[in-house]
């Protein structure tokens, strides 16, 4: 952290990088390092890859859309990026900068920086920017704990995930103490979907199917379902949580017809581990979190595979 | 706090009372204080009003529902609870007790107890029991340390409401510093809905009607339809949300035609204040949610006088 703490103050000009389809624990801790960097006097830009999503608007104000700029900076920080892949296109900051600072939590962190700080104990990488603001004894103004308290609880689905620790929540009861409106802050991260993605779960949802009674249930979608709505399938990351949140689920999966494949989700609310079941069809994941390729022809196909496999499991 | 520990210290046998359709707060104070008392050597009870919830059931094990029981307890402590009619039919015990001791967080409580102890900055009945622990100088337990937690997460909505405190994040670290599996009982709180429920959502989602551009949008559920799943509207309170959630959304409103009556439900997420709209109709309520019942034929009609008074608000 010193170390990390030297460079930032050695930075005459510097360009703060979020991974690409960034998300609010990236972008929100982008913008409390803007801001960090402004209080030490240090002009800085924030360029995200693509426009960041509209509940996070009042964060965007601040982040401009790389449009192949080839700007060169001093400093280089990468935030919540695991490797320099996850830059994009933005990777050539990072080539023609002095020195690069990577600020992450991702246990897979590739340490691609000149100086490296990597906590994969931190639930976000905007806990790890607080204990920055700490270390250098900034204090806290009311926008900057608005932004770190969005990337925490976003990243921490409002501090329900099993990534919460005590001290997640004793960094955000300090951004609390600001005064921030952390309701309408959650509210927007988690309360405000677009009608149409509502549209297309509530079709989903009316068409979910159980298997041994209710242990093993299923959604699929198309591309052709997506854009009925007007969406495109990656707006819609999410669907194996409607399965997944149906009380007395052990095995919840999500199959998506896309681009001519059939991509498979799965997740475990118990003892079931379904990276083992992703394996059997060639992919991989953890035991609560797993995904897959299955070679079907269509959705019946790769679901009737997919039931004889869990079958297997949960009888 | 000293007297009520004072009296709790008095008790030879204690009955436990959450209020009438217990939630997680009032439950799970209720679990934690039997702990609590049977550390200190006291018999407890804990009765409800009615079988507590599915998702409560790790919690429920611990609770007796009450069967017009007779018997009689030198001490009742009722957690939770506004009022003594929140205790319903075992308001028989507080009766019959030698003190009463009222633990709760609501603003209104009526100070019914011998022993009062009300704090309305607590975001639950369960962060003043964690309090209790610690003026006692009781450990807690992890089973303690859950009961709690459910408390607390179920109250603030998972540390999202504005509710939520600083010092409610500081006793949740608490907490899970015990090691408990925050995740799992977050995960049964919020995302463990009987399908039944998720599949009349979906249907009113599907009919989600969007006004002035979607500042005011509305749904609306019949009897019949709750009945179509098998459940009652006591089932679905909750089903203003559908149409709050979606962005854009100003004033979200919920009509339920119910028992020949038509009540509505508003929330707003900005700057209107819908007890303005509710006192229209007779009703009342907060700036932020309101409620009324509407002189209406039909939902239909009700609709349309609610379109009409939101539309004087939102043009």
């Amino acid at each position: 952290m010193k170390k990390i703490i030297e460079m930032i103050r050695m930075a005459k000009s510097a360009v703060i990088l979020p991974h690409v389809s960034a998300d609010g624990d990236a972008l929100g801790s982008c913008a409390a390092v803007a801001e960090l960097l402004s209080d030490m006097g240090i002009d800085s830009v924030i360029y995200a890859e693509e426009r960041p999503e509209q509940r996070l608007s009042f964060i965007s104000e601040k982040v401009k859309v790389y449009n192949g700029s080839e700007e060169v900076f001093d400093t280089c920080i990468a935030l919540d990026c695991g490797d320099l892949e996850r830059l994009g296109e933005r990777r050539i900051f990072a080539e023609k900068a002095e020195r690069v600072i990577n600020i992450d939590h991702h246990k897979t962190n590739t340490f691609f920086g000149d100086g490296n700080y990597v906590d994969a104990s931190a639930a976000a990488t905007g806990e790890i920017i607080a204990d920055l603001y700490d270390n250098i004894g900034a204090e806290l103004s009311r926008s900057e704990a608005l932004y770190l308290y969005t990337a925490i609880c976003s990243d921490t689905g409002r501090f329900a995930y099993s990534n919460t620790t005590p001290k997640t929540m004793r960094t955000a009861a300090k951004l609390m103490e600001t005064g921030i409106d952390h309701a309408e802050a959650a509210r927007l991260l988690f309360d405000s979907e677009p009608l149409e993605i509502e549209l297309l779960k509530a079709e989903l949802t009316g068409n979910i199917r159980s298997y041994f009674g209710g242990k093993l249930r299923i959604v699929s979608a198309t591309d052709a379902m997506a854009e009925k709505y007007g969406l495109d399938m990656e707006d819609v990351s999410d669907i194996v949580n409607i399965p997944r949140r149906i009380c007395g689920t052990e095995i919840a999966a999500a199959i998506k017809e896309t681009g001519g494949k059939i991509r498979v989700s799965f997740r475990s609310n118990g003892e079931a581990d379904v990276s083992v079941i992703a394996m059997e069809f060639g992919g991989g994941g953890h035991a609560k979190a797993a995904g897959c390729t299955i070679d079907a022809e269509n959705i019946t196909e790769g679901e009737e595979m997919i039931v004889k496999v869990c079958g297997a499991m949960l009888l």
